[in-house]
């Protein structure tokens, strides 16, 4: 196991499953405190006058406010960027702003960026630890670690449960970095979606695959709904162009792949529903299902700063500042 | 009267007089702490640990200023959003967006949103406490509680005078707000502006109503203009399309309801004159009467910071912190 | 030698040696203090309690984010403010806003702004100290000192240095801000670039002209190449309008102005390279002259940070707090 100190988070691929219990365990420990913590400032300042930068090239208000939320509770100051287009090549500004973010001495850069590969680029130029804050089609290993924390708090473990993927798998970095996760921590990983959007060499990453939500709900323990991107989908409603031939119209998407009160009358007794958020309501899954009994959607938003907190502590606290 | 403490600030209209006087009496002890301070950091840390969210629907810079440094006077943190438009339709984004931002364990939410109404509906669906910055043609009661601030402390007292404020009174949440604020404390309100622009029910609010400001005038004691708002007066100079027939031209509001030195010859000795800004130079108030002797604005700016101090304060202090 | 203490900055011209020198040294020993400092919060934190307001009338990712952390790293709060256009005239806007700000009593007020001169204006209408962080064509002094910081840095020295100045040099605010500083310091200062780009007062600034890179590059101990602006660069291209016949083509600049492997053959041993950033790579300045072993140009970035400390130190600091 790699020590998480000062290390950059790319790839929930590149975890071993020690590194990934390091992570969930101070976010326990992390939780815990703050749920009982009451008075003026939160005991646990690990990151008091260090600097964490949001670099956020994709506009994105709910994964940057959580990073600032959890850099904020630990006491950090957080420097907000985001770099809008400029009239020289990608490649120079990525390099150019890497270089001279670190040349201003932060303490952690995260970073979400359009192109898969960009943090993993960043990272090699800059001695900046970096955490991907999502990455084009490629990865955003926080979400999953924040999904593996959820779904043992609700289930008491995840080792063993049935976990299935619903949706666009292609093009979800969120599926991407949650198999690699729930799978390096024992889980049974299903997907789950129409077969335009399911890449054909899904099994090779150790997932089964079944084009039937009715029928592959039945087994879950856990079902995580993919956001669907509605701009790609547009182009498929009556008057779009149909350049995209990939994507089913939005109600044939509903109907088949769509989690509402009708499809979960399946669910297993206990079994829990998940979604990364923004929501598209009647779309992927019905706003009954979503506030629902089995929906533990709001707890993966709380448990999103908690579990960055317990990144961000790990990587840059010096372990033993609690008060 | 009902408790500050945890509690939402939504409509001026419901708030009782010794509740107002709460406000402004801790917004008094506030004012001479700041100013008699000298040293590193204000005293009254009373919101540190504390995270108030900045959530603005509506583009501000200065009133999420003034919300701001109240915040960071206190010891808070502030974590400033902007939501965009969205593919999806409103409700489910203010919703969406409000249980999401429940989950992430802020201690108050500012919320500004073109639509009247938006900040009650969130009041009902999350638990967090709410200050409403503006909510479309609705009520703005931070304003109007500043503005009961800055007329007690310029004229040593509020209870009996006249106000009367002069402007587009149908489409303004600053003048609902200051009315509701203002008869409750026992001040008599006039208004006055264009016929076309004043409610035809506005006296049902309890303030007395007249067309020309050359006799209105006369009897104030306080003189609050209303900013204009120039988009719409626009489709009505020459050129535009006049569609909106519902305002005058600029000429004609400037030469009628706008204050300038020939105006303000007919104010009482001891009036005062107010604008929640920005100005309109030179359209509603010109720049010599808004710069001269009778003009409180830029004390109404200072007090805005205080009275929103002391809102904070009241809803999330814990009264006892003070150095 | 005028008192830093609550003064504003808004020219490097005005500037005599020993303020210079004042501004030098304090950076010299924060940089000292922040390279040595170990735990958990800098130790320095003179300006805690302070509002610092990044007032940025023209957008600026590196300039905003230097200041920002510079006022971090002391413990001020930062406020950070874009104004848009406005529907009312300029002049107005700017009176206003900055009124309107030093009502909330904000302790210092960095500011950018297009128009040459608006700095200045603001700081004969507020009381607020300001820093000029560039306007217009005029000047950027913060930008100067924190040049002739790293000079000093790299070459033990500044005086009687032979320092070399290349590019767009009538519209560079950054060359006329150096061209003061390092001339009150007692460098010899030249300047280079296409005729057209040369003001032809330029030698009545003190300085010496040469229309060569290669003849004069041989002289210089420093060698600091300008930004060109791209969007001016753009006109000439093919295809463009060539409305603007000021500027050479790229080709035409990059091969007779500017910074390659070839060119640096002539430079002395010993001299440096800077740019005040961002690089246009290929154009004025390639890449392994950028990132090889004469550029100083991270060292610039770094010591924006420091230099930015020292100066709002000076100006807002109380001179005794550290620990």
């Amino acid at each position: 196991m790699k020590s998480w100190k000062n290390r950059s988070l790319i790839e929930a691929r590149e975890l071993s499953e020690p590194e990934i219990r390091a992570v969930l365990a101070r976010a326990g420990e992390l939780k815990k405190l703050w749920q009982g913590w009451r008075g003026s400032e939160f005991p646990h300042q690990s990151l008091r006058g260090k600097t964490v930068v949001n670099l956020f090239f994709e506009p994105s208000t709910r994964t940057r406010s959580s990073f600032e939320l959890a850099a904020d509770r630990l006491g950090a100051h957080v420097l907000n960027l985001s770099p809008e287009g400029s009239s020289i090549s990608k490649g120079e500004t990525l390099f150019d702003t890497a270089k001279n973010l670190e040349a201003m001495d932060p303490d952690l850069l995260v970073v979400r960026h359009a192109s898969a590969g960009a943090p993993y680029q960043l990272s090699k130029i800059v001695r900046v630890p970096i955490i991907n804050a999502g990455d084009g089609f490629h990865e955003h290993p926080s979400q999953a670690l924040l999904d593996a924390f959820t779904i043992e708090e609700a289930k008491g473990g995840i080792k063993g449960l049935r976990i299935l993927i619903v949706g666009d798998i292609a093009h979800s970095r969120v599926a991407r970095s949650c198999i690699y996760t729930f799978r390096t921590l024992g889980a049974k990983v299903a997907v789950c979606g129409p077969p335009s959007l399911i890449p054909p060499s899904v099994e090779s990453l150790g997932v089964t695959l079944d084009y039937h939500l009715h029928r592959a709900i039945r087994d879950a323990d856990v079902v995580m709904m993919l956001r669907i991107q509605l701009e790609r989908q547009a182009r498929n409603t009556p008057g779009g162009t149909r350049a995209n031939t990939q994507f089913p119209s939005l109600g044939e998407y509903s109907r088949f792949w769509g989690l509402n009160v009708e499809t979960v009358k399946e669910l297993k007794q206990g079994a829990i529903i998940m979604h990364p958020g923004p929501l598209n309501e009647g779309v992927e899954i019905s706003q009954e299902v979503a506030t629902g009994p089995y929906s533990v959607i709001l707890n993966q938003v709380s448990n999103g700063v908690i579990v960055r907190m317990a990144l961000m502590d790990l990587i840059l606290g010096n372990g033993g500042r609690s008060a």
